[in-house]
């Protein structure tokens, strides 16, 4: 079987799929374009990955397959979007223009997002929005993976938040992470493949640390950073819950028709404006030598670059053949 | 010397040490409240410890004696403050309420200052919005003080960050720490008072880990969590620098005149109104079953409630004899 694949193939692999499962041309096409990126940057946990999880929600009606999500001009600050059970790079296509349009008008909008299926990374929102010449916020929850710092009882999910920075003459600066030690993603991966994990990664369902995937997985991911990471994933729990009007990841995970893809949630999306929050056309002089010193110190990795670099070098990716298998039996 | 000191004591000698530096009545009582609110509260760290450094900064010159903040409404999503040279206390006192107001109206608002020194804790003004029903955040830098993940050259301020959210019932959840591993004044209180630290909080000035509060302090401190806390710290570099019109922590410190005091800088607030972020009223039947869960849960304790329970049962706190002589003697 032929596994290394253009980034078209992926594109034209995933929407086929997902139009095999009964999903419309327009969010076929929203979330194939989020796939092949993914593939592209070299995201694998993001990637076609994903797929099998996306066919089964859409099967299973929990996923609508003709989905209308529905934009509110709450406030000009506040754009309120009910994704109609919708996956959310669908919502993101249709109104992510609205939220950029509002931020470079008055400085700072919200882009308020409930009931869509996250499962993918955030970057790309982010991404557009420093591209256009903003600073970009996103994070979104999920259902419980990791326990609160001191805790043995999972609470919160993976919880990723991403932060993109604009650059008028270079690519932005663009992180994307979770807030648990690392993504449920990497431990999947980690599991499928047969690799031990560093301790502090989680514990097994008893509280006891392990190097296991597959024993983190019956059991929790710890949150990154201790104390302070558990601040920040709850943080998210309510920026990406309560604030855009969902549940936090326990409640989703209670509401959540159990069929192998992803739960119904909510994303909040911060978009603000450097010309207008600083008050100066030329903010730039005081990133920019920021950035460079960054750049040059030893042993720093600029976050964002390894992906861009990817984007720009490769043209076809080698996909794990069992992933492909499984996909095309996908029916 | 009488060292247990009533907090009204607190507030009285801050304010007259200020007037003794030349600062005018309304910058004193601004600094002299928040002063006595972070005694009160437990936060030795952000207290009368402050006030030598306070106090240079007045006399050098620095500081602003008799400064003018001025807001501009750029527009109803973005207040742009200069701070004239200030104590960002003033500011706060000054325009936090402007913050409010708008952020009521239209969902989302920020308030962006530069040029004040901001030596104080964060959760005074995130407080102060949640109290007002909004979710606040606030971030601000400093001087260069840890190395970037994977680095052993000091880039980064110890760069904190402050988020709240509101209850209608009950006392916001509020948590204010820095990105750091530990926070300056802690570092420099261990220093004083002889602790050791734990390995991973800092390395000496060759690059080498270290136990020696004196040391770290001669060398640099690392960033809590790895390379995720270190994409944190620099996503503050960026929010409550260029963002606000203001320089980073390593230009911060390249103009400051070292006095002792702190530097002029900015700071990042938003604001946000879940009634309308969320579309609900009642958005709390959200946020309060996460928050009662939490709250049960083995091993967790809330971030904000020690400070909150040291508000409701302090009336006087003991203080360093060594720190009040020094105090006294400032002229």
């Amino acid at each position: 079987m032929k596994n290394i694949l253009s980034i078209q193939e992926i594109f034209d692999l995933a929407k086929d799929t997902l139009i095999k499962a009964g999903s419309s041309e327009g969010q076929s096409e929203a979330v194939a374009e989020t796939i092949s990126r993914a593939e592209h940057d070299g995201s694998t946990s993001h990637g076609l990955f994903r797929l099998p999880g996306y066919f089964a929600s859409l099967k299973s009606g929990k996923i609508n397959q003709d989905p209308k999500p529905k934009l509110t001009n709450v406030t000009k600050a506040v754009l309120k979007c009910d994704g109609d059970r919708s996956y959310a790079p669908l919502a993101h296509k249709m109104y992510l223009n609205n939220l950029i349009e509002n931020a470079k008008e008055i400085g700072v909008s919200i882009l308020s997002i409930n009931r869509v299926a996250h499962f993918a990374a955030l970057w790309p929102e982010t991404e557009t929005l420093a591209e256009s010449g903003l600073v970009g916020i996103a994070c979104t929850s999920y259902m419980p993976a990791a326990a609160p710092f001191g805790a043995s009882e999972k609470l919160y999910g993976t919880n990723p938040i991403s932060f993109a920075w604009p650059r008028k003459n270079g690519k932005p600066i663009v992180f994307d992470m979770a807030t648990s030690s690392l993504a449920l993603g990497d431990i999947q991966i980690a599991a499928r493949d047969g690799h031990e994990l560093p301790l502090g990664t989680g514990i097994d369902r008893e509280g006891n640390p392990t190097t296991d995937p597959n024993k983190i997985l019956e059991g929790m991911l710890l949150p990154f950073g201790g104390y302070k990471g558990s601040h920040f994933s709850m943080m998210i729990e309510l920026l990406a819950g309560p604030l855009v009007g969902e549940t936090t990841s326990f409640l989703t995970k209670e509401n959540n028709l159990d069929d192998g893809g992803p739960p119904l949630g909510g994303e909040l999306i911060i978009a603000m404006a450097p010309e207008i929050i600083s008050d100066l056309e030329d903010w730039e002089k005081n990133s920019e030598p920021f950035i460079n010193k960054l750049s040059k110190l030893n042993g720093v990795r600029i976050p964002g670059k390894r992906r861009h670099k990817n984007r720009e070098t490769r043209n076809s990716v080698e996909v794990n053949p069992d992933l492909l298998q499984k996909i095309y039996s996908l029916k």
